[in-house]
């Protein structure tokens, strides 16, 4: 393929997705905000800070200048939520009109409730694509079989975004449903938590999934309320990314669950660490209520991390109305 | 509740039922088919081959013959889909034409294809009621909390059921799709063998949820041409009981996978043993075939289990068709 692709953020996801896409295209240019970084991903051709055991493809060059993505006719944004508005209003000023953005970032935008997709349309006026799966980005970036969903209203650009990441190693799902598909990321953090709680609480396995299951049901009457659409949760966006990040150790918002159920509570300061889930659980609660909606993953979740309240008592709680 | 309950077969589930229903009667007769179970039972309280360090309910009686069941209103049968058949023909004989029974049995009967519903209603002539969720009968014994579904045509006997086994420890949802409820337990077994497949195999997490993904929509369109509906796999009896029996150890049938993803098979005639799970793979496998429903993990388990393909060429086929 001779697209011109570009890639912003050169974290673990940024980084895994352009070892993907570099096998699909001839030039890949990879936007690492630090000069260091992008130094030294051209010098060593390995990104030390993620992968260090990894060799990066050759297709693969790294830039530290938003302006060399001004030829790329697809951009994947690998950035959290909360830089999201800034990027894509730089970029805005860069990028051809043809230009495709990809958001893989799972959050809203605390100040407006917004999704990504919704953020990069104000800001461009053409539809976005949004990636969601269960992509463990250490595991794409291994090239291991894995595979994600992508949505957009617009039928060409997923056409084309489909044909850059798609291999026999990397099966991808395309729908139109964008709500559906970004709130399945956005609520799958808190569903990551809450699974992770009750797992440090002990609690009993029976009584983990029949949550699990109440966790599910409510997904889709969330989404479905909020115009998305039902099967969507069944899809890789969904289904796929919700069991990976609830039942394994994968995920950073089932390790904060896990120690809020025993008690313990992370220093974020400290750990530098920015949880998607918690300003997630603030703000999908906000939405509930407003809605009308009762989800008892939900407040369970918004209790604990949010409001302190003891695990055991807000599970208690949460089992009495199941 | 003055209702008398039977219980036929004290092995794991039958004797976590009683001690469940127990709770919510003043008489709950426990058949056994064993006399020594049945002496051992009432002679010490506790049923040693199975719960040795749990005591059994006071209100748990054993009994030795299917005679001293002819007054109970409600009959659980927690006996292997094998032997359905058999016991409520001799059940047939006694029981009051009120007697409601309650099926916990997750398989297919080979001869016929029919689920024990069916054989049930065949027999007795009236709505058969089934329970399938996430329960695992040790924990259920131990009066920890858990979930399930029931479900029958018949609202009167759904609600007896119903206050027969609710509590705050066991949450009960009701029901009347019986196809789907029970079919989420037949292929349940299924798809915890294809997980189990998987994990022995060391696939890598992205792909054996992708896998999942496909294998849970495939279970809705299944249970869909069936007759059943999408929306009862959601529930207890789906979503809860399927993720259970795939991503813990506690389900043989995922055991029985896992040995087959490292090439190695279980003497099932040393281990005295029978797979649910692999006489399910057979029917399955002919039922799709014969309603041209194509189910990659169905075929899965079936190419690797029945006809002893190798699992990582299976593997392949199974992925390249993703």
């Amino acid at each position: 393929m001779s697209l011109k692709i570009g890639v912003v953020g050169a974290g673990a996801m940024g980084t895994a997705i352009s070892q993907i896409v570099a096998e699909n295209t001839n030039e890949l240019l990879l936007y690492a905000k630090r000069k260091e970084i992008c130094d030294m991903i051209n010098q060593t051709r390995y990104n030390l800070e993620y992968y260090p055991n990894i060799e990066l493809h050759r297709n693969i060059t790294a830039v530290n200048d938003l302006n060399d993505l001004k030829e790329c006719e697809i951009i994947f944004l690998c950035i959290p939520s909360s830089t999201m508005r800034e990027i894509v209003e730089k970029l805005n000023e860069i990028i051809p009109p043809e230009c495709i953005l990809v958001s893989t970032a799972k959050g809203l935008e605390h100040s407006t409730n917004k999704r990504m997709s919704e953020i990069i349309e104000e800001v461009i006026k053409r539809p976005a694509v949004v990636l969601s799966g269960p992509n463990i980005a250490s595991e794409m970036m291994k090239s291991l079989f894995s595979a994600t969903t992508i949505a957009s209203s617009n039928e060409n650009y997923l056409d084309k975004v489909y044909l850059a990441l798609s291999s026999n190693k990397f099966k991808i799902n395309k729908n139109n449903d964008i709500i559906g598909t970004e709130y399945c990321g956005i609520i799958k953090n808190v569903l990551a938590i809450s699974q992770g709680i009750l797992e440090g609480m002990d609690i009993n396995a029976n009584a983990r999934f029949a949550v699990f299951t109440k966790s599910y049901t409510e997904t889709k009457e969330i989404i479905e309320e909020l115009g998305g659409l039902r099967k969507t949760v069944d899809d890789y966006c969904g289904f796929g990314d919700i069991i990976t990040a609830s039942t394994l150790n994968v995920s950073r918002n089932h390790t904060l669950g896990v120690l809020r159920g025993q008690n313990l509570i992370i220093d974020e300061k400290a750990s530098g660490v920015l949880f998607e889930g918690k300003n997630t659980s603030k703000i999908l609660k906000r939405i509930c209520d407003d809605l009308n909606i009762n989800a008892l993953t939900v407040d369970f979740v918004h209790e604990i991390i949010i409001e302190n309240e003891n695990p055991k008592e807000a599970f208690m709680k949460l089992w009495n109305k199941l």
